[in-house]
């Protein structure tokens, strides 16, 4: 079938059409507190298509040393079919998928929980996104409340690639207008409780000069505390990676609106933390994850402080435990804490704040210490890495 | 045939050849206004190949909520054969691939008229354009003119994609040195005056997530104001996004020659007017053209501010018309006005200036009204938008 | 084969791991001086995949008019089966991926010489490099020495794209901790010592208006000095340029590190010379390089003054040969002086230095003259040119 039509002249009418304020909307994206029930499920709206293009190029900007994302000749050696979607990109990417309904009206993100990756992101793959809210914890009338929701990223052929939890604090909706409904959906809430990941790796570790001869799984020792030594200074870009990868937040780039704000919120827009993240494991890659086949997951992260363009970021990886893989030879575990600072290289922030820096920021007040303000990000994260020799 | 040559080292050799003044030549672009006679047509330069991936990076860039410029499974299933290219971003490239030649000299962008979509363009496809001079207007020896052109843009089957007319405000040569001279035309100023569009259509409006609930053909009415929620901060990325879509006037990322002006466009850069045009249609799409499945056209747009880098730009809507496209089930014409402001949230910007920020800025002195300087923008549009159910 | 294993839910674990300060390491890359020897060779991590869309977009930012790396459909007809990279992308990628093992512990880049182009590069293609030490000259103990290298590209069939010699000022280790040992090459040092070039031309010189009507081979003579009209302010983009391709020097993208160092290099980030580079030649191609078919090389080529953010930079031509290129009938080989310039129009530094812009900057004194803080940039380059009629 196809639908067929002429184009006329197109005549100016609206000198004719009685203009009447009383005919003005607003819509508004989003939830507020009281919108938002346990249980509840939501699709979300546009979808995102991968391109081996826009992967290149997510991994440029964010300064990824793995070759695996940049170099489609060595991710087919290695096994993969073609080029991989970075870690950083499919989570960037699907959080950002659920920001009109999730998180618009949030005040804060609170953190990331469980980021598991099930599938690899291939050029030409096209994601969408579900959200099911988990829990909604009220702290009374005049405070904001915080909820807890789960996020499923689906592939085109409805295979799971990644899920996550994450906590957002949002305020009550009060007086305001209801905000716009949700897209209805159209399958059941996706979910992969097993959790299968299957990797079609030749398990022939080739040796080339493409990642670098000390980022093998026999290289990294729990305790090890690594410096990374470069940063990098974040500008405005920042506005436009945002909306880049589909994330709808005025904040991060209307000043209009974050200068009507009041608070610490207040004034320019603030770095969409998912990028902060994105810089961060970036600048750690070259020392940590060079030789990472699978990113396997992210869980306890938290933004502690925000930052702005103009701002600096650097960072530090600590090893926190290696291990085999059942069944697995060629590759082993390596998990890692990693810490972000600002406006501080990585080395002197160690210098200045020591052992305080690998500390979480929340449990800093039990232990008597002061929260650091150069500091800006935490996480555990999961690599499985290549060993140097199979 | 190939060539084969061998490259041998290469001497130094500019100390030995004579540097001489008077050999200077300055080549200078765009048209004084004793260059343009009503008539003459011009094939512009370069050409411009489309990607998936630059328009996927458009659409988001600017914005754009309809899943058919970022999704391509969607728009495949709504029966196009790929994704499709946004019409800001047809738009925007076919007028800068005329401004070389057409208006690099220009003082002033006055109008847009009678921009009409012809055909789709898909990924791979190679855009070039035409102009033809329609009217100059003398406005006396000591006054720049106005000129009235048309521009059509073709793609690699010399078939039509996009025609429209432009006004623009031209300074006299005088004692300057005349322009480079255009390319011969290699074929008759291509023209679509029946301009029938076709488009493959499965008209089995799909129910899916991916476009909101409520921006069917049914959920608009004449009369409607929609004032959209956010805003967008213009940085100083629009002067790379000025290249990027080939448009080559320097008062768009030349600051020296910006500087150097007297009046009003003295300073910094100004934000080429196409692009600020595709942020307004962004920060709309998802309250109007989510569903929509073909731009019919625009006319009467006009730039009625300057901006710059650090400004904020906002849009509000107003539904002018909806209709019944003849012969057609499944979709409906829906006819909008779209203003642009900035530095305000569009939300206070008709709390402050109620019903004239929709009548139109030059029927304002008339009306024995002033301007509004917060308003940078206006234009009529028709759109082509699915209904809710067929 | 494939690797399955399923993922288990993430406990955190950092608060369990003693956090030890004495296993800190700090990998640092680049190479101090001492570290360098004559006849070394280094295989560069990475790699870099090309595509359609970001040799298009780096052809757009850097403002190239030759239809060639713009428009697929011209690049076809002239005989290439795709569109080609830039030469400009070419030189910038191969550079930037020496850059972590080369020069990222340089203090200055000080001039390249013998570029030479021996292969197209086309979508799909994946460049690695390698870089052999030629020289390595000490000036004593207190000083920074020079380092001669050669570096080669190549692509996925191990075939030389392009090789270059580079001079680079780099300080002594003294006491510093070695850097992060470069990875084993895996294959001897790629040359290319007959440097034989074969190119699919048609020989049929199409006419279109895709490129303008006089910059074939006859529109140039021996002195022609060309200003360039319009200059193009650089902004803080620079920054994710110089990691797009691949740059990894953080005096290019940490202020944090900037802002440490004493002397001219302190304060804000500075432009990697192969970005200014690349703005040159596009400011310069609609006049010289529109019906280049081939970019044979550059030689003494210096970066006289760095630019930073915020800079307009600007550039004048002058032809310093006209050449038959023996057995090829269509071409010509034009050698070309490019100067740049910053924060000035390139005709008002004509204006004010008249033949001394010309003059190299380091024959300046010999000559007993002052440098010309207003230029930022020489070289000269060869580029094989259409004739108008074949």
């Amino acid at each position: 079938m196809s639908v067929s039509f002429t184009l006329t002249s197109q005549t100016e009418i609206s000198c004719d059409i009685p203009i009447d304020l009383a005919k003005a909307r607003h819509p508004q994206y989003g939830r507020y507190l009281d919108e938002l029930e346990p249980g509840q499920v939501f699709e979300h709206p546009r979808g995102f298509t991968f391109t081996a293009t826009n992967m290149l190029g997510f991994a440029r900007t964010f300064m990824q040393a793995n070759p695996l994302y940049l170099n489609r000749q060595y991710a087919c050696d290695i096994g993969f079919p073609d080029l991989l979607a970075s870690p950083q990109m499919v989570f960037n990417v699907t959080l950002s998928l659920g920001v009109q309904n999730d998180s618009e009206k949030a005040i804060a993100n609170l953190g990331y929980y469980q980021v598991q990756f099930t599938r690899p992101v291939y050029p030409g793959d096209t994601l969408r996104a579900f959200t099911k809210v988990l829990e909604r914890k009220d702290r009374g009338p005049d405070k904001p409340g915080i909820t807890l929701i789960r996020t499923v990223g689906i592939n085109q052929d409805d295979a799971v690639v990644l899920q996550y939890d994450r906590k957002i604090m949002v305020g009550w909706r009060g007086e305001r207008s209801p905000t716009t409904p949700a897209p209805k959906t159209t399958m059941a809430f996706p979910s992969d409780d097993i959790a299968l990941v299957e990797l079609p790796l030749t398990g022939n570790n080739i040796v080339t000069g493409l990642g670098g001869p000390n980022t093998y799984f026999e290289d990294f020792t729990p305790g090890d505390i690594i410096v990374h030594a470069n940063g990098r200074t974040i500008t405005e870009e920042h506005m436009a990676l945002t909306y880049g990868v589909g994330n709808s937040h005025p904040l991060h780039f209307d000043r209009v609106f974050s200068s009507a704000l009041s608070g610490k919120m207040s004034g320019e827009p603030i770095v969409y933390g998912g990028l902060i993240f994105a810089w961060l494991d970036g600048l750690a890659s070259r020392d940590v994850s060079e030789h990472a086949v699978w990113e396997l997951g992210f869980s306890e992260g938290y933004h502690t402080q925000p930052a702005f363009a103009g701002d600096t970021v650097g960072a530090l990886s600590r090893v926190l435990a290696v291990e085999d893989m059942p069944g697995i030879d060629g590759y082993g575990v390596v998990t890692l804490q990693l810490v972000g600072v600002k406006n501080i290289s990585a080395a002197e922030a160690l210098e200045q704040h020591g052992a305080d820096l690998f500390l979480k920021e929340d449990a800093k007040r039990a232990a008597g210490k002061d929260k650091i303000t150069d500091k800006i990000f935490e996480i555990e994260r999961r690599l499985l890495v290549m060993r140097r020799s199979c």
